[in-house]
């Protein structure tokens, strides 16, 4: 079933991952490819109710409540989105995927590991990326980039983003082959040269 | 924590379980015991807008989507409702609970049965009800008693209802202590004359 190629692009807050994919997606536009960009969570209108009513609810939200429905979110998201855009050769850029989950909520939020991967294991139903591009940033850059959103940096801490960052670092050593680590402290036109180069490699190899 | 009791009703519908739990419940208040009844799914806010995300969703919902919305409901449910009615040494009655959802999706659907356990272990975090009773009816008295609801039950099918039953009865085989199974094709007064007897010893047994 599965044609296309699936490229997750990953990485902290303020690592430029978003203006990277989007610089992807044109490249590889004008160079003759179908391609479709998404993110999670809530790319699809399932995903945007769960996100309210994870917004809207007074109460308590239980963490394994709200594992599920992000977990629902992203089963809705590669079944009826993903996989079948891959059935139609497309290449499917995703802004994060299930390693932003076990950075944010494994690493950064010191849940359980071993659950999670396995749960999103579950979600997933098969699917892997063919390639996922890892944005590593320091914290100093990251909060200048954020600029804007800063408070939000802020709120979590810097301690909490170190947390992340080591967090993808870990499944970077966990799965070479799939993930590769990209120095996103350059500017926007060195990292993208890297990117470029990364994916002109693996459609060659396809 | 936990210092009241969970108590399941469990049965295909028409089995009469609903009439029972009310009894219960009834029987139990008169005798000076704190009783809370509940349900699954939906008994809270956040499982009511589940259930309209599922129902008013143009297009389809995933399998594993689905799961996910029903595990996140039960994870809600027993964390923040029932877990804290037992530590606070109440009776909670439960109208369906996790048997449920394997005699439906795992037996009735053939969904993956060892998938559907594994996570329904992880949305119940470590809860286990003190005793199920599992209320056993042929298919031409359930079907008698669905009444108004007939039609639903008939959409279903006969085939779909006996492989329910059966899952249930093969629940019961893997967990007799937990669950007892009692024949419901008897009247509703000597249906819940048993109820009565296994309730009353597992409370003197406590």
């Amino acid at each position: 079933m599965k044609k296309g190629l699936f490229i997750t692009f990953e990485g902290s807050d303020g690592c430029g991952k978003t203006t990277q994919l989007e610089k992807t997606a044109s490249f590889l536009k004008e160079n003759g490819f179908e391609v479709v960009t998404t993110r999670e969570p809530g790319a699809l209108d399932i995903g945007k109710k769960i996100r309210e009513i994870l917004l809207h609810h007074k109460g308590t939200v239980a963490d394994r409540c709200e594992m599920f429905l992000f977990l629902a979110d992203r089963a809705q998201h590669v079944e009826t989105f993903i996989k079948p855009a891959l059935g139609e050769g497309k290449i499917v850029l995703c802004d994060r995927h299930t390693d932003s989950t076990i950075a944010y909520q494994g690493y950064g939020r010191e849940r359980d590991i071993k659950l999670l991967k396995d749960l999103n294991e579950i979600a997933v139903n098969g699917l892997k990326p063919d390639l996922t591009l890892l944005f590593d940033v320091s914290t100093e850059i990251a909060q200048k980039r954020v600029g804007n959103e800063k408070d939000r940096m802020e709120s979590l801490g810097t301690n909490f983003f170190k947390k992340v960052r080591n967090g993808y670092l870990e499944l970077q050593k966990e799965n070479p082959n799939r993930i590769k680590l990209i120095n996103a402290n350059n500017s926007i036109e060195n990292v993208f040269s890297e990117v470029k180069n990364i994916i002109i490699e693996l459609i060659k190899n396809k």
